[in-house]
């Protein structure tokens, strides 16, 4: 057996035998898998490349975290409960104390949510993680992006800007008080995905995105794939202690523009208000009601004495400018 | 709508549109599928990095077919069926003229086994490419590596080492007769996942692998797998009359240990040989019966006069001697 193969049995063998549904984990061509009767298949795939998706010097338990982390987060998006994972990763050298940290990190998040590894590629080159998760939803039950109608309410859960806020005091670009710093930056580095909350949306919810380019821009997709515009009050925007204190050298922008927060945003038709909440409530990470969907296209930010408010850069783009 | 997303959908948006049982395609956070009744899901995935899985100056649409191709060769080592797929694109700069050639590549091998592209991800860095396929096979029908017993035959399908010398040809390092050329750098650039002829295997083979690493590295994971040796005679190995017009410079180790022929290698009860035989006479890339399963474990070349032969190097691995 050849090095490449003693590497991944070695850290990764173990996440394989979580689950009944998986037939044929690592260790043959292909995963073979035995999805549920009566569900849908519900896939996506993310990649995180080192310097762009998080920087140089993270922990690698941080890494193999968030990999899997922003990849839940999209399942949690469609409301699907998770199952399996498949993990490609490219690394210059093959470096054990490195992929130590990165298993754990990994493998606790998904041991957290019962899902399985069943598959994934191992090569050579600049340091990159890609990860596909697999999850299901009941036939029809997807919550997608183009349900929005007009009068339906827009919510998030948790707090906007914190991962925003963690990256600058990762790069002492800004001085939190002592008690905010730590976490502060495990919101940066440990994005909790919304499954469990998403669960809840499934059958009351007519859309949701993940939040991943900020409020602005994945909201904005959200609109447009609906064909609908909305209006959002800045003064109902949840941002946290942490970000308060620093809110006079913040201010709103990186709330509605920052990055990697993975909290959900949906919209709710007015009817299912009371039963979203009442579902609701047990969950710690909270939920704001920040505006309404209107017929109108376009996203209307309204600021201080109901004043329109103008975003200075709308999303993150790893292409934009290039 | 960003850079990075009217780059996805201008290149990649009519290759999701191809099956009635891709629910909700590219374009949201996941894709939403519908499993057919009674099968099992097979998936798998494999990235390719340039300058260590293809030269530094391969044309856009090779890389984009080859990317798809052994993928696709890891569902034909199992006897799937392809179904779907996801694109993983780094890229160091958002290049129109190499995503419209890449794109052209990998959709046309798509459109010829009739797959969708359901998802991926754009992200800027180095250049590599990770799809993932799924695909399906009848419940408990997937040919695995471990099914091999004693007195089963192996077989290979195609010739073998034509990778190497397509590699060979392309780096100058080798003078091929004119007439051999085009061929030997197909086989290089564009391997032809063996689907049509893995669907006829499902029932009939004992075990499978498809050959990425080269025969000896690849075969020898099917046995340790199945927990049996084999016994191979060089003189049965199929080689092409390109291999064979420089045989005298190459030898035996590139057939033995070259990778990317994505061919097949499979056992067979002797019971089934007549059946297979039958079925398989309608492929043209042809079969050869290349040696025999044994209890004891290693796999023992047998060369010219029945001599051992021994190979100077096993096998590929991105990590060896890392």
């Amino acid at each position: 057996m050849t090095g490449e193969f003693d590497l991944i049995r070695r850290y990764f063998w173990d996440a394989s035998s979580l689950r009944d549904d998986v037939v044929t984990g690592i260790g043959d061509d292909c995963a073979v898998l035995a999805p549920p009767l009566g569900m849908e298949l519900v896939v996506s795939t993310d990649t995180l490349v080192e310097g762009v998706h998080f920087p140089e010097g993270t922990h690698p338990s941080d890494v193999g975290y968030k990999a899997l982390a922003v990849n839940l987060s999209d399942l949690a998006a469609m409301g699907a409960d998770p199952a399996w994972f498949l993990l490609n990763l490219t690394l210059p050298r093959a470096d054990a104390e490195w992929l130590s940290g990165f298993s754990k990190g990994l493998l606790q998040l998904a041991r957290d949510y019962h899902i399985a590894l069943v598959g994934g590629d191992t090569t050579r080159g600049p340091l990159s993680v890609t990860i596909t998760v697999h999850g299901f939803v009941p036939q029809g039950g997807a919550i997608r992006r183009r349900g929005a109608r007009p009068g339906d309410v827009v919510y998030v859960t948790g707090f906007l800007g914190q991962a925003i806020l963690g990256l600058k005091c990762w790069r002492r670009e800004i001085d939190l008080p002592e008690e905010f710093l730590p976490g502060a930056l495990d919101r940066f580095l440990r994005p909790a995905p919304r499954l469990d909350e998403a669960r809840v949306l499934r059958g009351l919810a007519s859309a949701a995105i993940d939040l991943s380019d900020g409020l602005a821009a994945d909201l904005g997709h959200l609109l447009e794939a609906s064909e609908v515009g909305a209006r959002v009050w800045l003064e109902r925007l949840p941002v946290s202690p942490a970000y308060d204190s620093v809110f006079g050298s913040m201010g709103w922008d990186p709330v509605l523009a920052g990055g990697d927060d993975y909290e959900l945003c949906f919209t709710l038709p007015p009817e299912q208000r009371r039963a979203f909440h009442g579902r609701f409530v047990d969950f710690s990470c909270g939920f704001a009601e920040i505006g309404e969907i209107e017929a109108e296209p376009g996203l209307r930010l309204i600021g201080a004495g109901g004043s329109p408010y103008a975003l200075a850069c709308p999303g993150y783009d790893h292409f934009a400018g290039s």
